[in-house]
């Protein structure tokens, strides 16, 4: 009981205390495009999971199905996003992320500066270290144990993702699936 | 670029998801005594050091400076802390946790179950494994990176002091430091 109570001090000190830098990272990083994190996440959400139900978006990025919809629509109306109902499935509501929405997506992650972000200043001597970014498998032994393994698997979908967004060879962004207009 | 990237999304998604069940942990915890998480919080840091600053609340509680004063003020208001300035230092306020205050701290322990707790139902698995709960070592280092050593110096404090409330022998709380009414 007591080292119960000792851990879970433990946890709420420790993540508070993360949450409070990431937080602070990422309301930094998007603030130039006008955006919270519930909109940013949302839209990231779009970019990595074509066709998200608006229950998905809830699930996924941690919020309440009312706050995932509510900042759903303001995404539409600034032309971020499309709503849509799917033929065999009336009951839900789907976005899909727009080409301004990507584009969107896109910009932020060029201007993702890590001399500016707390989290990865932390970590960065952990990497000196040990070679490599830090893989924090008890707390996503835990998280996977709380949100069960659709989170985890969306949640590991949505970082190799990120991989596909890079070109391979030169390290750079690629606006992949675009149409390019020819020169 | 893209290494630090994809850890830095990775940190934002698992410290999201820890944060929201810890978050939900603590208000389900403390909803019976009209208690937000920043007030508790507060009592917590008046309980564990004694004679805080404002600004210490701040720091260690990862709030706005304007945040601790104005719930400390509450907290005033409602018998649980009061207010001090320290003769030779008039610029900054002072909080010390009043007896009905340490009450309510106490009374919350007794009540705490690990079982209703998202977070130590999702670390049990872990602990069951190996035999304690985990250490979240790189977490830890992450944390006093960005917070700095001090931050974790009390931290560190505040938990042992944990063990201090619990008597040694039957692992029950102790209401200590209070005068017994003798019987």
């Amino acid at each position: 009981m007591k080292e119960a109570f000792m851990f879970s001090q433990r946890m709420a000190q420790l993540s508070k205390a993360l949450w409070k830098a990431v937080e602070k990272d990422w309301q930094r990083w998007i603030k130039p495009y006008d955006l919270n994190i519930n909109e940013h996440h949302i839209l990231w959400i779009a970019h990595h999971l074509k066709g998200a139900s608006i229950s998905d978006v809830a699930n996924f990025g941690v919020m309440h199905v009312s706050t995932a919809f509510n900042f759903s629509k303001k995404l539409e109306e600034r032309g971020l996003l499309t709503f849509s109902k799917k033929e065999d499935d009336k009951r839900n509501t789907y976005i899909e992320i727009t080409p301004a929405g990507d584009d969107l997506i896109f910009d932020l992650m060029e201007q993702y500066n890590p001399e500016s972000n707390l989290v990865f200043s932390g970590s960065e001597p952990l990497r000196e270290v040990f070679g490599k970014f830090p893989d924090l498998a008890e707390l996503m032994t835990i998280i996977k144990n709380i949100y069960g393994d659709d989170f985890m698997d969306i949640f590991e979908t949505s970082i190799h993702n990120i991989e596909r967004d890079f070109d391979e060879e030169n390290g750079e962004l690629k606006r992949a699936e675009r149409p390019q207009t020819s020169g």
